[in-house]
């Protein structure tokens, strides 16, 4: 039995995160350590996780005082630009720091400041960090003590092309990625924007070329490609709360089957994966609470065309799921202890 | 004054149709022809209308009786294979006929075939009926007796694309749309696959390669490019109910200027297009109930694509309020008599 | 033609007279004033409208200047306590004002501030307003030049139960209402509570015993009583963005036929309401951009209870279609002008 | 490790038992059998259950064949009239069967036959096999081979009410329950009446004064009173997938601590059950997932009536959770394994 300990639990995969830990049969939930809730009840702002975080209050969230709490584990569950304060006084202190956010997952010092406009903190650090998708990732991260969790929209695309970016059966170029995500991928927001009249009835782009993410996706398609990879990704908002559907094409002239066997390959009997056949696409609300990718690949024979379909949580594969599989394997646990 | 009728006013395109003949100016609906509620009063099945219908019952759709009422104009919301049935006799017997449906909407007998999987009834007509989007095309379909109107996705998709395509700003090669529509695009249906509970918190693609609209989009682009064009069409469903926004990924190399150009030249002043500035995306709430096509163009420099997004009310510009637009002007009323 | 101005404008009940009044017959939206928005055009904030606003700007919302505006009728769609402010130095420069707000619509002063936790800034008027249902109030208000409009949830229960109270079929005791009401009801709101991830799959009751609207409810109803009642009122907000159902119970041991006697009196074939069969519940979905409140009643002998199921759109019927219905009948316009 | 087993898997209900099941620590998921689907994998239909079903298929629901199947427990996620075919065969052979359907929740065959509009198959039945709401029925229902697990409505409304009615704080007269169900309360439906075109942007009341699920509350209510016990009950149906929050009043002149002191009498410190503060309303959206039902009490002194509010999850605390709960205690394994 390991303690762990969350930092930034009172957004929405914070709550996840509270409530897979809360359950987790080799770890023990000890601290949640909040910005805004110091002092309150966890279920007081959680009401939902009632009954699951006993008489658990939100601690302070002051990144000194916490290196000194008794927890093996911390996640951190804080906006970017934010979590590169408290990751690194927890490594130095001798936890394993599992990061949601997106300080540590490039590796390209001048890609974060492009993306994120601003200098980032730590820059030595970047190259250090591990970026782990535990299905693809080669096992070297397992020593890690700070790993860094991919995006939402990067997980749903990267599982399906790494593999064939890796194996030149995509090119990498002329990648089009459209991907729609349920509104709590922007987070608890105070605003007239996500409010619930504005975001019912309503689809739309956003993001048009810069989406903070494509720098993730184009990143980790490169060192599988081991060649620049470019892609044009489109995000749009969709009037559900959680989700992620992506629909990527890509040229391609080979048989669906190379594709399929690329992944088999890959992913074997990975329980996080799911192949579905060629020519169905996969359904957002098939994957609702579970730790898992669907996808499916069709061939488009007229056009010469790779589509590829995706589906996944943004909060559980997408995020919380997704950091509780990655202490699980660094811990030598079961996969999918504590996760469905 | 001119008398209307529909045909198949029981969908939810028929509702739209039944409300803008009730309120419009110059035209008085006077029949209501439904296979299936013949006798009952039409608004004890379209409730929402109740007040603006009066006493009017659903008649009959017996094609032959309906060539005999006093009505100058019908409207076909009828499914494909079955409009084409009554379409013939109304033209015959004098009628002008506007005809929702898909049976008149290809030029190509084969590629009818092809995509809806049954030859076509009266395939020599297929090249004299007008596919008839407002704002583009070339006003010799004012005469013509039998109009077909274009299908919602088409609608969203060709608006912007068929000035650029027959300017050759873009070739027509690598042309990805992808396109997501509220459910209502299925029309009233009853499944469980469409059912509340199955729909909400869920995305999905469908119809992979092979969607039937994909057929009018390539002819109508086809013949403004004055070549072959393939179209890379992905839709998906989303959980609303009205609504489609379509976004379009393809090469360009040049400045976005040169693209809003082409729409000003196309569309000028247009009231049932609005130009959004480029970096924006149109919201499908934006044109809920209204007759308009929303959309802007924003060119990726460092891709090297075009992206285009485009909104529309798949019920209003996207069937029924087109379909009204479409009478308007082969009478020679206001563009906009009973819309907005 | 008379010309017609809105203060107030950036809300939903707001969007809505905008939307009505450019397209009314008989009236020329010649001034939008905003607190917020001054010198923007309107239809970069109400972006639905575009194309029915012209090149209209917001003005600013000073009560001075804009009692110097050529404006005939004034149409006030602010929050309550600073709707007083507006309305009289407009009503002193001869101006017709139609006031949406709270504050005209109750006679007592200290009911006022019970509700509204203030003292009315100009109690004096409270007894000279008139608070017009316009199917149910007598005509002696069509003189005045301040006119009060009914909140959304009364007008739901008060048309339905108005005449049952005046014609003592009820006694005015035990009667019990429960209502649920669309988001739009909370009006514009940036806040983490009203937004869309919280608010979706979500049902709650709120403003137990205590809700603002219940004043006005107590208050007609005695009126119309000519004695004290008193409602037992539970509102509640539900997933969907417009729309308000109320389910009243109070006892009553005659014949469900005496309640539909005494609805057909009070009513007749007015237009904005519509008498559903005993035995089935009106949709709040048949009221969506009517003007148009849908009522049943049904006895349930083995209880001794009337029921009575009410449905409108709080953002027509209950908001702005009603202020706007109230013009045309004050001006002797036709009572539908503009309206559905 | 017991062997369980459920009959009639493909609604939704039916959906959240395998899952429940097929996680729970003390009990293997061996049998689902299915009048429908015979022959296939599991998870080909409850598409998002993939990984947690294994390779298991559905059985041929033939009541005598699965009573030689090696199972001790079932579950019966059946429509009524067709429960209890099932049960009775599984019983003779020893089973301990639990029955999510109405068939054996009534003692009174005669209001059978009122609401459900048939002759009982086995009334002699009724009276025997109790009817188990596990934080309020004595414990005698422990040694039972059948036990009847209540409906969702009467759940929401009968933990809060039978302490209060069994103590006399309520006399039983008066009650008045509104209650509002997520869709999924009616099924898996083929109509177009719970399609999502026509549930989105819905609310309405329906089943006015006789809902099947009033037998069983004023029947529970009277037992437990000791007296008859009439309710005057009115369900709607609102725009989200799961979830119940029912409102009821009663006239009550006492001070809201003897309520409360009522319910931590009963309910001490029940993990299925979450007392909220007088004044406050519980929220469907925070028991979604979770096997437990809110409620908080609120005396309206004015107008000497109680308020109860009160949510649960339908799905959970209101079927298959429950189901799992009442299955916990009567095999004496700790009360919430395998639920949340």
């Amino acid at each position: 039995m390991k303690t762990v300990g969350i930092i930034g639990a009172s957004g929405y995969s914070g709550e996840i995160l509270v409530e897979l830990l809360a359950g987790h049969p080799k770890a023990k939930l000890a601290v949640v350590a909040s910005r805004t809730h110091a002092g309150k009840r966890v279920d007081s702002i959680l009401s939902r996780l009632s009954g699951l975080t006993g008489d658990l209050e939100f601690t302070k969230a002051n990144p000194k005082a916490l290196a000194k709490e008794e927890v093996d584990i911390w996640f951190l569950a804080l906006p970017h630009g934010v979590a590169a304060e408290y990751a690194l006084p927890l490594v130095e202190a001798g936890r394993l720091v599992i990061d949601l956010s997106a300080d540590f997952r490039l590796n390209s010092d001048e890609t974060y400041t492009t993306y994120y406009g601003q200098k980032h903190p730590v820059a030595e650090w970047l190259q250090k960090v591990p970026y782990v998708l535990p299905e693809f990732t080669q096992p070297g991260w397992k020593k890690a003590d700070l790993i860094a969790c991919p995006g939402c929209y990067p997980t749903s695309i990267l599982l399906p092309l790494l593999p064939l970016v890796r194996e030149k059966l995509l090119t990498g170029e002329g990648i089009i990625v459209n991907a729609l995500s349920g509104v709590s991928g922007a987070g608890k927001k105070e605003s007239v924007f996500y409010s619930f009249c504005e975001r019912t009835d309503s689809v739309l782009a956003y993001g048009l070329g810069q989406h903070r993410h494509l720098s993730e996706i184009e990143e980790q398609l490169g060192m599988a490609a081991r060649q620049a990879v470019q892609v044009q990704f489109t995000p749009h908002l969709v009037p559900m709360m959680r989700g992620i559907a992506s629909t990527i094409v890509a040229p391609f002239e080979g048989a669906v089957d190379e594709i399929y066997a690329s992944w088999e390959k890959a992913y074997g009997k990975k329980q996080g994966i799911r192949l579905l056949p060629s020519g169905t696409a996969p359904d957002t609300r098939d994957v609702l609470g579970r730790n898992r990718a669907d996808f499916s690949g069709y061939v488009d024979s007229r056009t010469g065309n790779l589509i590829i379909t995706s589906a996944i949580d943004n909060l559980m594969k997408g995020a919380s799921g997704q950091a509780v599989q990655i202490m699980n394997l660094r811990m030598g646990w079961p996969e999918f202890a504590g996760l469905v």
